[in-house]
């Protein structure tokens, strides 16, 4: 004893660390899941406490609970979300799959800092009030997603797409040949290439966009298994106004509290659009890793910054280590989506009891897109170097330039002109003005890397 | 000799089929893919076909094409997307990952056909004019999923959810014992179950919608690399504008013709949209599995109509077999998407060169999806019966109901009655009229189960 | 009538195509599942009529069936096994998810041919005699995809390993230079190189191997739920003799048919495989995809063999079709993986409902990897030219030789001369003789890229 | 200053916290890849730090490390494998995809530890020597997960197995109602249906044993690129040797080390046969919880340990929250295994750099698979209780049963009477009385629920 103290709860006693702010059934939960040693992300724990204090101040506009314990447990809410008791929350992830150990939780954590001063606050009774895991647990994963993306993941990928933007901006007057099939096609500038990335970013932003559209529908007011049984008929309207007012964002009920509880369609839309971005990182890493390759066997076309020694044997290498980490970080995402997929397939009647794995990986997968994402601009492409001698000696010998000529000469003697110049290693200009009857000042015109980047039928 | 021809291309002569309306590039990509035996979807096919009718209308407009050629491709074009000649497109799905192959298998069949009476149509040259695999494929990816999800899935989901909605009214005054993590719970109403369902549905056709945004954004314009090279400057324009003419939808051409290249991304989303109603149509289909399972020894909530015999060693057996071909369906449909999710990672500089396999799985699952949906509608939840008798055994005994005293008696009081009717096998109303202080017709108001299923506090 | 005709079974009467070698059920299960119109795969059909010939000879071994039934239906196998009759197994994946319908379809064409000349053989009472659906699609399922694995994709993989293996000594002398992270690492010769995925197939048979141990165990015995129910007692391992006899592996009953009815697990294990298989196919695709690259501005290494004219617009351009047509098939194999692993979850109870589904993707990917490899070695690998010029270049420039001098002069020292060699863009021998102390002669013998190749450690 | 010390590596000086056991290569990974805040996993630290004392002890034996370091460089790694060090190693798992930031932290730890009293041991030339991060990193993955599933995953699945075996023979002679298709079936012992589970984690076992076959070959002694470049060509086989004294598993070169730096096969194999075991677990976890479902109104065959309070609305409720727990589990095993297959694609030539991520996953799920079969076996399985009256009552009734009559009245005349009896809800050995013309006393005998459960062929 001293080490300990006894709590209860509706299965009887146990032992929990004196210094605990939590009790019986947050006890109960560490003893049972003893899996993965590691607790729910605060961004899901902290969504809980939103939920918990509007539900509070709801509670009592609606007469349910009396001012004192409203305002207590709003004081109490309001200590989690300023992170003083992050670690308080110590249960597994791979815990019973309704939530239901974290809703207490945060339950028992608040009913314990709101107690005192003659005022008893129940976990169940008033933490809890008009409430159930089963409407709180999809709620708070709905809550902590949209809030995560909005706050970091968005912010991080304009910045990705600002980064982009001004290197293109930059780099506007860098031709290079163009690759299809890995293979020499026409040129194009390397702000065009880079606007490829920036459009593809543009475009993740708004796939999640469209994602939280949905994601802002709540499970709140659903109680115990949809029907709203324990909670006022307004309950779920105000909780949504009450969110919306805390987080900024536009929550509303959903149109179906049994598709809230039973499905997480939401949430396998949202990992779905993680997934999406993750192969939109992969494509970006990749392209970077290629430019960067060589330096001399490799397409050499950029230098990347160095950031640490490359080679453990293999003095004076340096590596391509920010693209690579992001490709896994993308590898990642996309695991962690499966198994949300898995998630998705698993609800029974009233419930999905795969409700914590969707919370962490949705969360997980957030926070590294948004950390994958800020190094990706700020250490790779915000600083890689042009290698401008290599971009320049293959240009104007490309066999594949002859495209400018088919509206011209037409495809088959195109043709005819491009394996020739190829097969005698001799640059295209000089077979194209033997076999084509044009001038060679029209063909320096027709066949111009830089003009041809500009698009249109050459005439 | 009789059965073949001789044909040439670029890269020389070599026999094709007499009868066959494709020529050499055709005939060089079937004796180079022999992987799967299966072609390209006509749906895929089809939307080549609008693609080159649009271009020949564009071209001649914009003075590049004679009228005589235009309109004889506009014709051979018709005489395709009016299925003529849905055996002349065999060429594998596993073959040149932009699908130059399926491109060029087009503009053979069509210069072919549109070639005579004194006018010759080159393949290349007039068909394919302003035009490269590289912004083909993708657009005709966009326009044949963007025209299947909405004549064919679409509508089969509007039926599904339709026929939901009529059995929900029709079940309306049905209560049933709720499940939570398979346990019973609160009562709800069978038309509040299958509310859940037919919202699911709904929110499904509505991320399909959204993932019609951007699927219409086309390629069409980029040519070779993305610069547009060969293609007039308002050919991408004019192009979206016949095709949205042609089809009804509204395209228009993408904000980067780079990342329409090189990425994948739109079908990569409608991809992740479809695998989200995978994982809706499994949890319709599972519970009515569930719902059905018995008759005996099961839940036996309904009684699924009998379409075959179910064993062939049981005599008398009948199983669910259409929600269980709906649950290989959406398990084949969450596979073709992890195969688009590869692909969508696989893009390198200017293309992506999976092309082929993302047009043939986003369109096997939209058939698969459209075909199961109505399936589920039609011979499941249309025709299901009631078992009515075994609903109503469990539901006024059920300890749960004591949720509604939580308001009147608190968590902990209602625990132990809950836990001593269950110990006892006695019904819950008997233990809580001992137990609670109140009356035998406050109880009985309070507990009413189909009362229980409108929500609200008890009071 | 003329077109039809009426058959009946346990559930009445139904119309049949007159010419149909089927009956009532097949008809009903083409009835109840137009949804992929994509039949079971052939190996399959035979794998039940493998079962089926060995059922009516041991039936009669065991005094259950009389002779003339058993010869008659020995016979009707026989013809379906020779290929006979493929086109009467129309019916779809899709359908019941024990695979009934399809165990049926083959019992009614067994029956019809088997009946006449005075003996009335019954589809149930006779074909099936002894077997349940249950154990008969499980047992189908492992002993097709044994046999496609041995028949079909062995040998292939056995092809593609000699074929690089050749290619590989013919390839001894060229040296490289290595690639770490893309970047340029110390040298190798190709034939080390190509020893690297030749050692990647050989493990990937070993695999396959160590999967067909679990799958030669057979379900067959277990008949209705895993108890062996009307089957005798000897029917199990009797089958696996009759099975190992026709068909040359080495079947045995499994140590438990409620397993083998339960669940999918040797089938998972061997999709499991093929998905690794499909990462091999990967990493040599896109090896030779990027050794390919170029002609100017690719890494140049190799020039795959023309098949194809490359691209409608590009005249000239040529493309490593056969390498991106086989990443595709590998991006199909992973997905037809992820859907086995989904119906691996599914089995409930005494059965998988998943099985039709498992039995199309394992054939199909078996298939699909049949003939990939196949064609990447014939069409790839066997016929690849090295283009030496590019590959020598770089070799003796490269500043990571210096990594031989670590154990002469230490990681740092060595580091500061590489990156000084770098900077300067001099020769690496140039910088180290400055630097290092070392004389020319000695300096040439200890970075000799050939020498280096042989590993060890130089001194 | 005060709380940082100045290191330098080969790139410059940086600063390190002072009490810091490692140097400066680590500063920079813990600079460069702030992304998920999660360090490699202890397992692979100390594979690494067994293969850097098997280094010390193989160059001193080589001749090429003098007695005093290496004597220092096996204390201070051994050191580490006590677990003294675990707070050291906090490189994120998104790092340099070759994994090189982790080995050159142990290589820091280990110079540091090692250095002293006179002797100046160098973190690449000593500790490193004969090593390369490409070599030791997949070695380390290799040996990290054999070590792992050996000595964690494998005793807790035969833990698992035994707990089964033990459950089944206490309950052999509990009968049941068979169910395939969720729909009532021919009977069954629940000995059998535990003996199937059984029967699937001892195969799952044998699969995970088959899987180490592969993995205990190594990629050790091909240093930098597979070539063994500055690496005795003994190396190899000693260290091999060395890591099996070690660890007590036989460990041995790979056939090429080519394929070991630029593949993960072996992982992916394991990966898959740990994503097997997950299919496994999701079994018998959705077993467990519908043979749990109820009380009332489910199948209630069973009751769980009650472990906690199973709702924070509904009063009462007890959840089968261990299977939850473990189903959730498998998902993310699956998940973390299809994020290991997107590592598995991507090899490029001589490297795959996604190793870390591979370790990582890998290890994850050998863990949470160990974990969550302990507790299933311990919480769940150990403990459930039998619901006898409830298995009962269904079991005579079972129209099914008239299975048994199928040798007897053939198929079609045993349809009839399970029909009839389930349309009129009477026994089944009534209506056969009625219409089979078998006497009761023969009836009651073929119909016997417990001798059915032994199969053959009832006469």
């Amino acid at each position: 004893m001293g080490d300990h103290r006894i709590e209860r709860d509706s299965m009887g006693e146990l032992e929990v660390p004196s210094e605990a702010l939590y009790g019986a059934q947050t006890q109960r939960a560490l003893n049972n899941f003893p899996v993965s040693g590691q607790p729910m992300p605060a961004a899901f724990i902290h969504a809980i406490a939103h939920i918990k204090l509007a539900a509070a101040r709801v509670n009592r506009e609606l007469g349910h609970l009396d001012e004192a314990r409203s305002r207590k447990i709003v004081a109490a809410a309001e200590a989690i979300l300023a992170g003083h008791h992050d670690d308080q929350f110590p249960v597994d992830v791979f815990q019973t799959g309704s939530g239901t150990s974290s809703n207490m939780n945060v339950n028992e954590v608040i009913a314990r800092q709101a107690s005192g001063d003659g005022v008893e606050v129940g976990a169940n009774d008033h933490v809890n009030m008009g409430q159930s895991s089963n409407d709180v647990i999809p709620t708070a994963i709905h809550v902590s997603a949209a809030l995560s993306v909005t706050h970091q993941l968005r912010p991080a990928l304009e910045h990705l797409r600002d980064t982009i933007d001004a290197r293109a901006a930059e780099l506007d007057d860098v031709v290079k040949t163009g690759r299809t099939h890995l293979m020499d096609a026409m040129p194009l500038r390397m702000s065009q290439e880079l606007g490829g990335w920036s459009s593809q970013v543009g475009q993740a932003i708004e796939r999640l966009d469209s994602a939280l559209v949905r994601l802002c529908r709540l499970a709140q007011g659903g109680t115990a298994v949809g029907t709203g049984i324990n909670a006022h008929p307004e309950f779920a309207e105000r909780m949504a106004r009450d969110l919306s007012e805390q987080t900024g964002l536009a929550f509303s009920p959903n149109d179906s509290f049994f598709a809230s509880l039973a499905s997480q369609d939401a949430a396998v839309e949202l990992s779905g659009q993680l997934r999406g971005l993750a192969c939109v990182v992969m494509k970006i890493a990749n392209d970077l890793r290629w430019m960067n390759s060589g330096p001399l066997a490799g397409l050499g076309e950029i230098e990347l910054e160095a950031l640490q020694p490359g080679s453990s044997i293999m003095p004076g290498k340096v590596n391509p280590v920010i693209p690579e980490s992001a490709a896994q970080a993308a590898a990642q995402v996309i695991g962690l989506d499966t198994a949300v997929t898995v998630a998705g397939q698993s609800g029974n009647f009233q419930l999905n009891v795969m409700l914590p794995l969707v919370a962490n990986n949705l969360l997980t997968s957030i926070s590294l897109m948004t950390n994958t994402t800020r190094l990706l601009a700020d250490r790779a492409i915000a600083t890689f170097k042009v290698r401008h001698d290599n971009l320049e000696a293959p240009l104007a010998r490309n066999p594949i330039l002859v495209t400018a000529l088919n509206s011209v000469i037409g495809y088959d003697a195109a043709s005819a002109i491009a394996k020739q110049a190829y097969q005698a290693g001799r640059p295209i200009i000089e077979v194209a003005e033997e076999q084509s009857g044009l001038s060679r000042a029209e063909l320096e015109r027709l066949l111009d890397p830089a003009a041809l980047t500009r698009g249109g039928v050459p005439e």
